[in-house]
């Protein structure tokens, strides 16, 4: 067997002091935070899409890196040859997991029967090559962005006959993923949106798209996949606008369908920020509804107004992210790294300098947000920020049992309040770079 | 009694061609469009604050223009100059509305109490000045922003007494509010979110706002408040993050609460663009959740990140909401220029220009809605677009009689599907173009 | 001879009652608006990249328009087929220039001397098919972002080869434009700038691209070229940072290195939104520092943060732009469309849709912005604004004949000064509307 | 005398372990590094307007912050209650510098001469106060914003009479910083732009501005002023457009005008992230052009369009700056903290626990810096990225001593060229991390 990565030692963990490029400074697999095993509080996944797919293509310019990985693109030789190397890429970094597109795995077809063919041979395959092994798959999902017959939405598209398409998809993503031992299934609408209201029925698309996902549901339930269902929310782009713009609108639509018992979120940051949020704040929205359930692990540039889907480095994120994490009791799904090397960074070597900094990041982010839990110093400002709810009249708020007249009468008697206590952010966060810089 | 806008004549329709600056140029208040007149179409407010209180004053640099009218700010004779300059300003525009916070009509007081008698007193006055006119309140809303009290909020504050403070707000300025006339009644949740999350506890926030809600309409229902209550969404500033963050996060919000029978959207444009938002779009998403209730009718600028509050002049971004509106079959409430002049506009009669704008803007908006409705061609193009769903598979999609694998069959069958039609976006704007530009 | 666009007539105008999608409404040629002929003051040119290459591939899908013409792409049959169906094109809209990068007229081959081969292949064809029509090249460049080599910049290479194959490509984009009778030569830097500060040196980079301008027009001139060079700014994307980052930033490259009289500027409407500037202000900028060159004719949309390339169709923004141009007494080059069908606009009629579109546009902003300077309010307006400089101590300002002393002692004398006049902001944009809506 | 922040101990470095919220955890004013103290490589400077005047007030509410120190606003009693607390305040912090606009100082009368007045007898009071330390003024500056008369801007205005009161605060305010010993003086131009086009000769405006900085440059330098002026860049707010857009438009405009002996640019970090670049960007390309002058020490969010003036609490933004900094040879000026408390942080410790934070910050950025410089890995990876212009062709490109011919063949000859070496972003970045976390 081919070893595509032969100059790429075993990456171990060495510590901080470590300049060995090949060598992981702060993930430490096996090492025990907050009553667990680094590993076990980071499940970490490959993008089969990124790390075996993109080669550095992007609106203006052809790919830069070969992921050819020996055989013709295009072919079930090149297919296998990507789980070849994906596995020993997996193996390398200790990774356990993977996520996929249906087109990830297989080239598609002309005729959607060929497709499906070709995925249960590459999914034995798979099964294969990772039998023995811990790896296995996070979540899958069907592309219904990329091929033309997509261009107006997939549960949203104007075509009944594409949307039979979406539904062929969806199925067979769903057999896969449950072939292939998932914890869960995506879906991500890239073309669940609008490019202009002049031509668009919000309503009836939205309404379509409920139904999909009720049908994906009752088929998935049905051949027992007992995961959750995720939708990973995007505002924008490709389409000028997706339906599924943020945590608080994608859980408003799954409530109004009656779709949440099912599904949960899959944040990923990038896409937070495009939504103008931070990624805390999707973590937050999903983690305080009973909706967090996975995370696509990348950064954004706050000054670019597109998905850049960067591996992460910046540890404040991080730590904010994995203090979310520890508070909801961790993630029923994982952290994907839905991230690209930067288009200069072309060489094999790359693919793992940007793993390692990845891996490194959310352990030092893991590692940071148990000591500022540890700390307590957050925790016990909160506290006492709200204290005076445990007042009288701010238990009868809390239990409602007081009227409108009667806070009204408390407020007329105290004729005017005591100014609330201060936020203290800035000590707040000095607090948090002591812990950071410690 | 004094006549403070003397120079100022009667404002009249005049024309396109007119170049008399005090003349509408489109808005003929008893021209029948699309079944309706003008005026019953638009019914346009003057928001109390901007019209009567704003003087130019910006976070550097103190007021341009003098809004005393002849009196001395912070007295009840200054109150009731107001409410003097604000009737002769709206009769000389036949304007019938206006949009009040409780700290817009007096002074505040250091005791709630005295605040509340003076509220009372210059309801009376209002009353008194309008009475034989049609001029009577739009909207009602208490501020609870401005005050330090509010600094971490008004529902979602740490403080219990500050809560209770905003219970009594909110319960006068319901009283007055239907005192007045008013038709709906307010809340934008300027404070209503966080600074940082560093600090914050979300989900205690978002419950006591909630309750706050439900003794209002609790409240406004017992004294015979029969109008709408609306949210006023807007993502961000003065707070780095506001609850209410655009139509989709309020409405989620208001079902989530069971709040959803007694509220509606109030839809700013400025807002809209903030959130990352077309106004159309928030208007678009108000209108098929059945929550399309007033508008605040502004404009922003698109390359700059704050709430400018512009007169609106667009007329692209008026007939795009006035196509909403139509279709909607109208709104609850009204269309409030929640705008102010520019700083460098300081003179009173930039005040009148400024109204002229909006309302000839919003005229203009109507009379080309009505136009491309009458035109079908956008009509015909969307029918056209979604007709596949008429056919048997697309009846068994819309009707929801279809399991996933009966779809995924019939793609199965077809083995690759027909591309959807164009969007055709280019010719739509063209024909955009062709009914504004006649 | 294929005709490739057979169903689609030759477009004449019909004006604005035309409901023919194939006719101009706006658009008429031959018309004279302020003392020349419309077509004299819109030298249009067709972008031959995305009309003849682009086929609506985005980062999330593939292409979803036919644009083959009958031939295999990647061959010099597919190459000239495109040069058939582009004259074809041009001829049935009444355009006479066309712009292009090296690599859009023929497949790049593995050598560049074979490349250059190709090149003067497919310019003789052109020339053959253009003889006796008035078709001819606006202005010509070389693609130095697409390739692989330019992965980290051409002129701001860290590759003294790739530079080389840079200044290959200048020099022959540079002969072919000579030999097609181009007006001018672009240089469009979409690579050349920064990822990350961490690994790059600015000023070196910065001093290589200089050169390689002086390079180019050095050899420009010896070989005849008598046009304008021309920078394209544009802030970013795909690279984080580019140095043309907006109008005022290479203007100040441009005299810092002693290019400005050679080089003038390349105003895309989309890059200036991206530079967080309105269209009209890189125009205004460019115009007042003697260095309007040519304008890239598209339009963005405000709310997304990449380079959206639309077809124009913002009267507001293309009577503007044009009220600059008609100042400025004119381009030295042209309009070119650097713009794109939407990708669902899939059919070779969006094609003509698009076209007809942009052309009515910037004929209507013609006929608006000509309408404005002949309506005066505005000049008038500005005179007014600045009249107080025709003061005494105005012309001693102006002259500067006045010390710093002098000045403030006549403020010393005044105490205080008087308010400047309104700037009447709402008045001028209701004089706008009632021009345009006239 | 009066000790106004009695509660609040002399702050001291304790360390990072420390839990004492009034102490510096890496800010150690004596510690030598990179071969200078930290007070030598920091000159930290308070913000006059901001420490000493900012309440809290926003467009939105009112000030929560008592800033009275016990006298009554607008009276000298107060101006000089303010230089009491200010020097009380820096001495506690070990601060040696302040920066002040004029009417920071005193109230302003609605006399000039009054307010020269006002002037000269505070900077007597502050010459007095500060008598044997160690504290004097950084930069002093003219706020030719604030007053109504300004609201068309100062240099840029369209009254001559203005343009006067401009010229006579700049003068004053440049006696006053000679007096106090001031480094540097500051224009911050923050009417110096316009609100629209429509009314705005550009062309004129900026002359005008350049005339008055050549004025201004004439009379500091007539009465001894030795230290440099600063143009501070800013894109925008309060005004829609603001000259001085960003570093490379400023530095344009100063070489334009003949202005670039003796100007500097003062580089805010809030400023870059709103003109669309990284603080570090700004520093860069100040630096490069030989015009970093100073500093100010901010920082804003990412996430909000508008200037936030938050305290820096981010380390990688710190340490980058310092890079800079360091690589420059230090600063002209100093490191001002052009920032302000949260509006909910109220009290007087948060004045504290502000200043404590940014100091702190600015240290870790300083160590953390120094030890990226002395590890050399970055600096290794630049030199090795162009080291091949070290080769003959190389050679030539950059004595510019070969034709674009000569390069052309040297491409032709090659026929295709290696790719460039890997950019190595990620390996970069955890370089980056690994330093910052050690």
């Amino acid at each position: 067997m081919t070893e595509f990565f032969k100059n790429v030692p075993v990456i171990k963990y060495e510590g901080p002091e470590s300049t060995n490029p090949f060598a992981f400074k702060y993930y430490d697999a096996e090492k025990v935070v907050a009553g667990k095993k680094m590993k076990e509080h980071l499940p970490f996944a490959m993008a089969w899409w990124h790390n075996l797919g993109a080669n550095g293509v992007d609106m203006f310019g052809v790919g830069t890196a070969d992921k050819s990985f020996g055989a013709t693109p295009g072919t079930m030789e090149h297919a296998k040859a990507k789980v070849d190397a994906g596995v020993e890429f997996m193996k390398k970094l200790g990774i356990e997991y993977y996520c996929f597109h249906d087109v990830d795995l297989v080239p598609e077809a002309d005729d959607i029967n060929e497709t499906n063919r070709r995925l249960d041979e590459i999914s034995d395959y798979i099964l294969e090559k990772t039998k023995g092994t811990n790896i296995k798959c996070l979540w899958g999902t069907a592309n219904m962005f990329g091929n033309p017959r997509f261009m107006n939405g997939a549960g949203s598209t104007s075509s009944a006959d594409v949307y039979c398409f979406a539904a062929a998809q969806v199925k067979k993503a769903l057999d896969i993923t449950v072939k292939l031992g998932g914890r869960g299934y995506v879906f991500w609408g890239g073309r669940e949106g609008y490019e202009t209201l002049l031509n668009t029925d919000v309503k009836f698309e939205q309404e379509n798209i409920a139904n999909l996902m009720h049908l994906a549901v009752d088929y998935g339930r049905s051949i027992g996949f007992k995961g959750d269902f995720y939708i990973e929310p995007k505002p924008k782009e490709p389409m000028k606008h997706q339906y599924d713009f943020d945590a608080a609108t994608a859980i408003g639509f799954l409530r109004q369908y009656g779709l949440d018992k099912d599904f949960k979120m899959n944040i990923e940051a990038n896409h937070a920020t495009l939504a103008g949020h931070t990624f805390q704040h999707e973590l937050r929205i999903s983690a305080i509804n009973g909706m967090l359930g996975s995370i696509d692990a990348n950064q954004g540039d706050m000054l670019l107004g597109w998905d850049t889907d960067e591996f992460p480095y910046d540890v404040y994120g991080a730590t904010y992210a994995m203090m979310e994490v520890l508070k909801a009791g961790g993630l029923t799904g994982g952290f994907n790294f839905d991230a690209k090397n930067r288009r200069p960074s072309n060489t094999p070597e790359d693919m793992f300098y940007a793993f390692i900094l990845g891996m490194d990041t959310f352990a030092l982010g893991l590692e940071k947000a148990a000591a500022l839990i540890e700390d307590g110093r957050l925790e016990e400002n909160i506290k006492k920020r709200y204290e005076s709810f445990n007042s009288e009249i701010g238990q009868k708020i809390r239990n409602h049992s007081a009227s409108l007249e009667e806070l009204a009468a408390h407020a007329c008697e105290l004729k005017k309040p005591e100014l609330p206590v201060s936020g203290r952010q800035e000590y707040l966060q000095s607090v948090v770079n002591s812990v950071l810089f410690k």
